[in-house]
């Protein structure tokens, strides 16, 4: 950490003196480092990929930052309290970073730790699916948590990051089409972009950890993900700065989490009806073994999804697929 | 597995044949092995603890068997369908069986899988707290569970076992005055013989699995156990075979737990209700951060504990500490 917290403090000066050189004398008086150490990192800056002129007499300026989401990188401007502030833990490549969080939960990683990778090799979805991590087109990262709350309020937290994915998102790309498919799915245009899995341990009154894990496609082609599912990219014609984005979510997550511990969920449960992609719509949902139909009229004041299913009757959803019904077109 | 089933069916049968010589040859016959194989078994099953006679010419008798929770001592009379018939894991000392069961069930150990062990070097108890394991005077037991149920309702499973303890003890020993200190720990004449520790792997709307860990003091002496605790043998008087105890535990946890699946919670809540040390009595509850008392006068249909605040009012309890209020004797 204390490594990347130097390397972090160094991108962070060039990127304040940006396209200018900075002496190696100006460098180590305002990190407080030797000027061997200043050229010993810059050295280990180039060997991941950032391209650092030096010139004799001159000093040093940053000519171009890999995409990559190394934890320092991820530091450089970013705003949160809690998240991120302990460890972030950077993979090229993992298995799965919410196995891997999961893990360093268990070993006792406190609040806010992360795991990032460029790509997973069996990304996890919701009921065991996989998730496709094209390499370092995407967001892969999983979040500790170490919630005080009752267990049947946990749902919350997958609705809270939902939400602020697509505040996230907004910040970052001009898009309005972005909508929270209940409870865990993110959609573009219909097309999902981004999907949540939450894993908990528990006992039964009370919880041990939550491991937060969020898998958007950000610069991802058509070719690289599945049918039904589209990335920032193709929705906005243009690449996305994963590292910009990623630190807004880290924000937005940070913001919605620590809201609902003071306020509850009520300020949540507006957004998740301003946001709902499924409100007002015809909706199916599956579930182990049965399919309700009805219209999405609410989500209720713990999460759940209210639908009208005839007669004026309502039923509540708690858990389930929910497919949005294709509109009848009557002529 | 192979060699715990072959020793357990020589166990069976020599307890089948009790007190009396059987010649290699039936022994051979009946169990299909070859007599070197019998003799095999033998040697093994003497250097387990078990004392048995050879004698030129006549045969095998088993004279003793260990105190020891071997998987092939606990299949020999056990009465279950799936509870400890995929794999038993015995260590003479663990960590915790609870750790050692949770690692199993993530690596995909099925429902019914047993951890038992001799003694726990840190055996947990809720709220982070330990449980003292005298070495072979107690069950330190974990079950795997893969429950298809929602998270909400997990905390029965935890009500349903501590039933099932009870009606275990009930069954082995001659006890009226145990009871259920809702909501996961066994009191004998108001002292603790039995402690329930209920671990959860989920996300919000499905359950991965559950380790039912629990610990029973059974032929442990004062000075072994943690004051305001007790032992079987303290109460009854005398030593209680563990075999015969934790055989009947699997099989009433068995029960319990089919029936909860079949029928719903109802027939425990009943249970529950019959068995409670704390309904009618005034009752204080520790919770994060505050205490809550008042009488304790049900148990509601998701095993809430219902307790009467005054002025008519009632509160329902999901979670904490509950005290048993010292009777006033007013004169």
């Amino acid at each position: 950490m204390k490594e990347d917290e130097a390397k972090g403090r160094i991108i962070r000066l060039f990127n304040d003196k940006a396209d200018s050189f900075i002496s190696g004398e100006d460098m180590s008086a305002v990190l407080g480092f030797s000027r061997a150490s200043v050229w010993k990192y810059v050295k280990k800056l180039r060997n991941e990929g950032y391209a650092i002129d030096a010139v004799s007499n001159v000093g040093y300026k940053l000519v171009s930052s890999p995409d990559k989401m190394y934890g320092y990188n991820i530091l450089t401007g970013l705003e949160t309290k809690t998240l991120g502030r302990k460890t972030i833990h950077y993979y090229a490549k993992i298995v799965s970073t919410n196995v891997q969080a999961y893990e360093l939960a268990e070993e006792g990683s406190p609040e806010g730790t992360i795991v990032v990778a460029e790509t997973q090799t069996a990304g996890k979805g919701r009921l065991g699916r996989k998730w496709i991590s094209p390499d370092s087109k995407g967001i892969y990262l999983s979040v500790i948590l170490r919630p005080e709350m009752e267990l049947e309020r946990i749902s919350t937290i997958t609705l809270i990051s939902a939400n602020a994915v697509v505040r996230a998102v907004k910040n970052i790309c001009d898009l309005s089409n972005i909508e929270v498919k209940w409870p865990n799915d993110i959609l573009c245009g219909g097309k999902k972009v981004c999907g949540i899995l939450t894993e908990i341990k528990a006992q039964p009154d009370s919880v041990d950890f939550v491991v937060l894990g969020i898998g958007i496609n950000v610069n991802a082609l058509e070719e690289d993900i599945p049918p039904g599912g589209t990335s920032l990219k193709l929705e906005t014609g243009q690449r996305v700065d994963r590292m910009d984005l990623v630190r807004s979510l880290l924000k937005e997550i940070e913001t919605g989490y620590t809201t609902f511990q003071k306020n509850g969920f009520g300020p949540i449960r507006n957004e998740c009806r301003e946001l709902s992609a499924v409100l007002g719509k015809n909706v199916s949902v599956s579930q182990y073994t049965s399919v309700i139909t009805g219209k999405a009229i609410d989500i209720d004041e713990n999460g759940a999804l209210v639908l009208e299913i005839g007669n004026g009757r309502t039923k509540k959803i708690f858990s389930g697929d929910v497919s949005v019904e294709k509109v009848r077109i009557e002529s």
